[in-house]
């Protein structure tokens, strides 16, 4: 007797198809055996006893390769909805910061719960992701800040990619803040982010990278290159959250330590693009916040587009800059504020967002063959559909490693 | 025997409660008898015995009237996802209208398709809007531009409201845009409004109001205000398209004419401002399509805050400068955008919606005793927090005349 269940090959008819770089001419066909893309080809090469031998999963529509969402922060504590309120009813950022708002307060409610209360308040956050498309997604940890905390926040994140269908990347982001008991001693908190931080993450192999934030209400560019020679030191692969609100050259010394990714970049100049080129860096576009802060300076899409850098888009979903859970809309938004193409939007969420997290080797993000068979059905008539318009239910299928999972 | 099976009163017990104009400061419970609420009290005054001659039907969560989109445009043929790809790589919007693109691209598709057609393309966006909260709905015609072809966009808008469980009410908007065989003669395209399409759509029930779009781009005051004339001397009620691109004063002369609302006003002034206070109209806001236009003119928020003028919220649904199916989404783009409180947002897309529809005698948008029981039930902590996070399937009931039809 076999140990698994015979499973037969399953089959996608008649799709078009957006393989994570272009939409192929023809009607396509996709053909997926166990976890893995087995064949893609099209139509007219479907040979009809082949086809027979399918179970036939679906007809028709567009097919994606499933969404990667490579730059979240769907773990915390506590919420920022009044916060959002009080500033809306004229309550200035100031006032806000003494009442004990801002990033602290996600800081204090994430050090407050616990791991068990973490899981159960991303869960919904995720699965919304998951339910618009998102089949890969990276989650920093970031609001801990302690050893204790951080590590929490990345058992948390371990633990969403037991429980739900999607896979987890996991990061460090030790480096987020200066939590309050180390105010004044910026470097004392780097000391704590490379001793103890990287080295416990890294050995209970809780992190997958470790990112920081390089900006002047952050960490110096010194204190971040700091902990890209910690995570170098034990073999964690590093990116940066830079250039967001400032020029401070964050993203070439990360791109001089072979990040896999500079996020945010807004205020990045030449010298940064060509150090993102040079080293092979994916720049990682994030309008979501730069809608929710009403930010005017838009990333240099056309000299990255110039310099050939490849350009991821994720959500940033967070409780404070970006408490948007819905990867679509940041296709929508990466066109309309950021003028990227449709297709640029979605290679950005497909084979970049793998880029920008190390994952492209294996193929993921694309529909190719033995690429892992992480695919989205979509009830439009174009790819370009699902950046023009903002309409959530519109994913027929969600394929995780083979399987359904949803529709 | 009785014609009605036994109904029992439903309750809804524990919720925090947006009436549709405020937030209630104490748990709630909400009971139902048919289809309407029967009464509205704090869980302190719900009596046992009460509660237990009831079926409890949810218990916690933010409960808010159903949501009502008072203007839409979800009924057209075709699809602008190509322009809207073009234009982002390139194509200057001159040789887009060359290649017969924009409004009389939809004009064409739309006279092209057949009725079921128009139905069938138009009920997966309304089902959009429905798993996002919406319990009422305004649909305007406005891509036929001939009678035969406005009063087909109609029958389909009554018919969407027979077969999905929402209210649909329908406007005429003949006056919408020039069709090309009229080119030149716009005054006479206005004497076919006013003298065959008007009397056609009252004599047929189809229009419960009539729209304009009175811009540079579209119809002058004059030519409006003929149209409102006629629309008066067949009983309808009026509201406008105005001072979305320039400042024309169209808000004021339908204010003039006692309009329900002047919809979009990114230009509007003082004066107009003024006017529809004076008339006693609505301000609709639509901020899908201040973003997808990319425009800078906020609406004057705070003038119109100021003279109490009710402001509501809608969707703009439509294939050019609003193709965003999600209600919820405009929550926390008037926040965002437009700097609106959540409170004003929740208003607008409610109270204040009903209002611009001329529906608010009937209590619809709220919830208070005798209202029509059209409810939200969402899987959040705070009102403010459907306005703060955008995150699709969160309603975790959605009641439609008293019947659970969601969730
Ligand atoms: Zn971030
Ligand atoms: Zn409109």
């Amino acid at each position: 007797m076999p140990a698994q269940p015979y499973q037969p090959r399953r089959l996608w008819r008649d799709v078009t198809l957006f393989d994570g770089y272009v939409t192929l001419p023809e009607p396509m066909a996709v053909m997926v055996a166990g976890e893995s893309i087995e064949r893609v080809m099209p139509m007219r090469e479907l040979d009809r006893t082949e086809a027979e031998a399918c179970e036939t999963m679906g007809q028709g529509g567009v097919m994606t390769p499933g969404l990667v969402d490579c730059h979240t922060h769907l773990v915390y504590g506590g919420n920022r909805a009044e916060e959002f309120e009080k500033r809306l009813e004229g309550v200035s950022y100031e006032e806000i910061a003494r009442q004990g708002g801002g990033i602290l307060s996600t800081v204090n409610a994430t050090r407050a719960a616990s791991e068990s209360e973490l899981f159960e308040l991303a869960r919904p956050r995720l699965e919304a992701l998951i339910r618009e498309g998102i089949t890969t997604v990276e989650i920093k940890s970031g609001y801990g800040l302690t050893v204790d905390d951080e590590l929490k926040m990345l058992r948390v994140a371990r633990r969403l990619g037991e429980a739900l269908p999607v896979r987890v990347v996991t990061t460090l982001l030790g480096a987020h803040a200066l939590p309050p008991e180390y105010a004044g001693d910026s470097d004392g908190y780097i000391d704590l982010v490379c001793r103890e931080m990287i080295p416990t993450a890294a050995e209970q192999g809780l992190a997958d990278a470790v990112d920081v934030f390089c900006e002047k209400i952050a960490f110096s560019v010194a204190q971040c290159e700091r902990v890209f020679e910690a995570a170098e030191a034990h073999g964690l692969p590093i990116k940066a959250h830079a250039e967001q609100l400032s020029n401070l050259g964050g993203s070439a010394m990360a791109a001089r330590h072979g990040a896999l990714s500079a996020d945010h970049i807004e205020y990045l100049d030449e010298a940064g693009v060509a150090a993102l080129r040079k080293a092979g860096s994916t720049a990682v576009l994030l309008p979501g916040a730069f809608h929710t802060l009403r930010e005017t300076q838009r990333p240099p899409i056309a000299a990255l587009r110039e310099a050939g850098v490849p350009m991821a888009l994720a959500t940033d979903a967070n409780p404070g800059s970006s408490p948007l859970f819905m990867p679509t809309l940041m296709l929508n938004f990466a066109c309309t504020l950021f003028r990227l193409t449709p297709q640029e939007a979605l290679v950005g969420m497909t084979a970049h967002g793998a880029r920008a997290l190390g994952l492209h080797d294996r193929s993921l993000g694309r529909i190719v063959e033995g690429a892992p068979a992480d695919l989205c059905l979509w009830d439009v008539d174009t790819p370009a559909e699902l950046a023009y318009a903002v309409q959530p239910g519109r994913l027929r299928q969600r394929i995780f490693k083979g399987g359904v999972t949803h529709g």
